[in-house]
């Protein structure tokens, strides 16, 4: 909720016990709120234990020309995931990475589902997301932005150490039991296989995306500082 | 199940439906089975779709002595996880990072809670797994095998980059909201700190987990190859 009143105009409607309250008055002093009952916010969470705190909240997401046009250096891509808590988990990744965006493409979870939300921890009001993109549309506008489609695919043929990661990246992600559509792994411009070391047959989708960001957001700035 | 079936001796009982005789019976060969309702399945499984394959396994953890005893160059411990996927998730990293061992410290959810053993992925039987240590015991123990502590810390005074990753690893994680223990942090050989270089707080446990173990996995690798 803070987070999303950093944004603004994207918060519509507060609702809060009076628990809340007392507990974030400070946080919401230049919303208007409604004050509920425990039982309101029961009702209106999803979670075990509501923190007794809602806000209704726009769509933040925008579209594919508005994140190119931004001169992004590291996208994420997710085709088709099905975890909400993989989804959200991304997007808090990449935001810590230092990541522009996160493109959800294909047929996937809502990005909006409340356990992806959650996940995200605030994140999705930190970069641009979009939601619904056709994943071979996105890898044409990334290319004419200047970056480079890599697709992560346990069978890519670069290991991510020879993969070309001080350049400008999006980096495309697949479905946690599919992974990525053929056809999106033949249109990028490389596919790269994090290296299993040991005796795991793949890593969680949220894990390999967290390794895979992070080697691009170092290999950034240690260009940048050569 | 396949997993525990590689591994002499883990596997006690197991039961299928007939469907998943049909669709498992290879696998099951060498096994004794006894067929169960579809009805049973659903009983014995906690997923919402079972896949009609139930193995009952002896525990598979053994004692810190023993790890280290092995010459481990890799291990991950996790004092007081929170979320049993968390858990499950990052010895799936640890096994896929060429880890030698993921250990349970403090008081946290069960190495064998159903989600974390789902979410090792077969993991689990693939590395040495010990549960209930004290985290200063292993500390001292790591530290005469001569492998380096890290504790994982968002407060951590050395960058990852920065980071003795060359050396054989102990990397200490902490709880989901709380973090790692001060007299944890205070007894590794160095605090170290995963770069945020976005607004997001904090990353994700198994997040930071994957990063930090391949940073280790990956520079082991080019020490040895320079």
């Amino acid at each position: 909720v803070r987070e999303a009143l950093s944004c603004p105009e994207v918060v519509l409607e507060l609702f809060a016990t009076a628990a809340a309250l007392d507990r974030y008055g400070g946080l919401l002093a230049d919303a208007p709120v409604s004050q509920i009952s425990e039982r309101a916010a029961t009702g209106l969470s999803e979670t075990v234990h509501p923190q007794g705190l809602v806000a209704v909240c726009r769509a933040v997401d925008v579209g594919l020309d508005e994140v190119f046009a931004r001169g992004p250096r590291l996208v994420a891509v997710v085709v088709e995931p099905n975890d909400p808590g993989n989804l959200g988990t991304i997007v808090r990744t990449a935001d810590a990475a230092g990541g522009d965006a996160v493109i959800v493409a294909g047929n996937g979870v809502d990005l909006y589902n409340g356990k992806a939300v959650r996940a995200s921890a605030g994140s999705l009001f930190h970069l641009d997301v979009v939601v619904d993109a056709d994943p071979l549309a996105v890898i044409a506008a990334a290319r004419r932005a200047g970056l480079r489609a890599l697709a992560a695919t346990a069978a890519g043929k670069l290991a991510l150490g020879d993969a070309p990661l001080a350049e400008p990246a999006l980096w495309l992600f697949g479905n946690e039991a599919r992974g990525l559509p053929p056809e999106v792994v033949a249109a990028a411009d490389a596919a790269v296989h994090v290296p299993i070391y040991g005796r795991a047959e793949s890593l969680n989708l949220s894990a390999a995306a967290a390794v895979c960001l992070y080697a691009s957001a170092t290999a950034h700035r240690s260009r940048s500082h050569a």
